[in-house]
């Protein structure tokens, strides 16, 4: 059993942060709450995801599992106005989600988890340096090494953060000092991402006033930030390239 | 002869309002306003539009036919501002019409009406249902059915009146209850409408605060309201398809 | 030596105004401000454009001469707010232009002037007519005549400067007496111009509030105005095409 109502912006933001790394997912249902984790196809990124209970105006669960369409519940949900609150239901046994949304009823016939993808296990880092900076900076520095090349240098040095690309002839740097950040924890680190992943990975942070990124020396880097007022959380975690020069 | 003068968007929206129909009107011009009936080229929609002289600041004309395309005054329209005035002349036996909006001329060879496909013949039909709701309503169920399908079931049952659609997989209904809607006329009604039609039709009927539905059971559906402030009124008949399940 | 900072919107402006002649240009730098002259390459239309010292809020300039793409400029301008500051920088014998946006640090490589088309020579040209309008209206007229025409003509007759497309079977024209312009210098004139350039070059006129046309008989037309608040202006000057009717 599951039977839930939340807000129509909210559920799509989630949902949206969510689509960026896969689009059919297994929803883990607790009573405390909704959780996913989730891998891209590539295996390049990964998805953590947690809606808690708070989240929501009304919840009530036992623990299930479905499988999810994550374009179809967008799509849907692109009829709800922004104030909408979004009831869903789900009975016993059943593989239909009922949703309903402004008076309009969907039934949603669910996908079987076993066709999804299973959990993947989310390996335990050691990430020295820690950066906490806002959505909109992350952002802007990712759109403007996007115009130059394909890949993004992210480190630490000494105590600045800096995001570096460089093109056949032009190249671009964001430096960033403790204190234009929110907090940063110094600790060598240099990491060079596919700009392709951190391009949509960083697309729902641009609300979000406190982003917190983990880096190490040619690590994984650790995208971190609070969704639905506080209630949820995401983190991704993108594979570094190795630098070719 | 035919002169007159009219508020550019209110020209728009009704121009808009034909242009889901067809390309290539036949207007009939009479000392009492235009009239337009057009069947699209597949029989499967007809408008009925009237647009009374009082929807003018200026009007007056001797009875004439003219043939228009209906692309070409969209397009110069675009030009216009809302509070545009639009000035339109037409000479004895000339085949020009002369357009005057904020200060531009245009100069417009009309179509040779005897090109166009001749006015349909209205059929007289008993349709036992009657609805009237918000335009905005009607168009939000629409959009929600294009996700899920091709069709759209609409129907009046007891007291309420339905909206559906069945995809493969997932199903959307809307429900309004004689409380939610401004007017029922309970009567048996329930008939299946292509969906490519619907979206078309109901799209000028978002700004419309009273849209009457007249439905019969595997009957056309008659949709009908009020433009240019009451002064001009259309009205659209789609065919049924046979439900096939 | 080369270093100045300037307002985002405004630099922005004054390179999307010279884009629509070339995408690569030769800036010419001196101590009293940036000067370019291009034309395109069908060699229908030329741009004389000049941004002096005073449109910046910090100049310092030797004499040079640098090749600027203008497509890498106004994608990484793209990042920038209305109201940030650009700061720009150059070293003696580099060809790098360093740019900072908002905390972001640009290296670009710049382009050999020598690659790059030389200088035209600006005719002479003794242009009876001269006409001052306001940049939207002029900008309107060309919307409407696209719809109908791939040419426009433009010319004065007695008191009144006319605009003019004639297409297979519709025409549009716009007249403008002494009253609805800011200026009018009568004189013979009267001019075809191709709707492909003048449709381009219009764009920037249409936030100018006076825009100044010299024209004469099958003559080319300037059309000229001020950008960056009066410290710099723009030229355009647009070769006839021949009537053939």
């Amino acid at each position: 059993m599951f039977k839930a109502a939340i807000n129509a912006e909210l559920l799509k933001d989630a949902i949206a942060a969510l689509a960026v790394i896969v689009d059919e997912v297994r929803f883990k249902i607790k009573p405390e709450g909704i959780s996913v984790k989730a891998v891209d196809p590539a295996n390049v990124a990964m998805g953590i995801f947690e809606l808690g209970s708070s989240a929501f105006d009304e919840y009530s669960a036992d623990e299930c599992e479905i499988g999810l369409d994550l374009n179809k519940i967008t799509d849907l949900l692109g009829i709800a106005d922004r104030n909408d609150t979004v009831r869903m239901g789900l009975e016993e046994g059943s593989n239909k989600l009922l949703i309903d949304v402004g008076g309009l009823s969907y039934t949603l016939s669910l996908l079987d988890p076993s066709t999804i993808r299973a959990e993947p296990r989310v390996p335990q880092l050691e990430l020295p340096a820690k950066v906490v900076l806002n959505g909109a900076d992350l952002r802007r520095a990712v759109k403007a090494a996007e115009k130059i090349s394909d890949h993004m240098l992210m480190g630490v040095s000494g105590d600045t953060f800096y995001m570096e690309a460089k093109g056949d002839t032009d190249q671009v740097r964001l430096e960033m000092g403790r204190d234009q950040l929110i907090d940063l924890k110094a600790g060598e680190a240099c990491s060079l991402f596919s700009l392709d992943y951190l391009t949509d990975i960083v697309k729902p942070t641009n609300k979000v006033n406190e982003v917190t990124l983990s880096l190490g020396r040619d690590f994984p880097i650790l995208i971190d930030f609070e969704i639905a007022n506080g209630a949820g959380r995401i983190s991704y975690l993108l594979a570094p390239r190795i630098e070719s020069d």
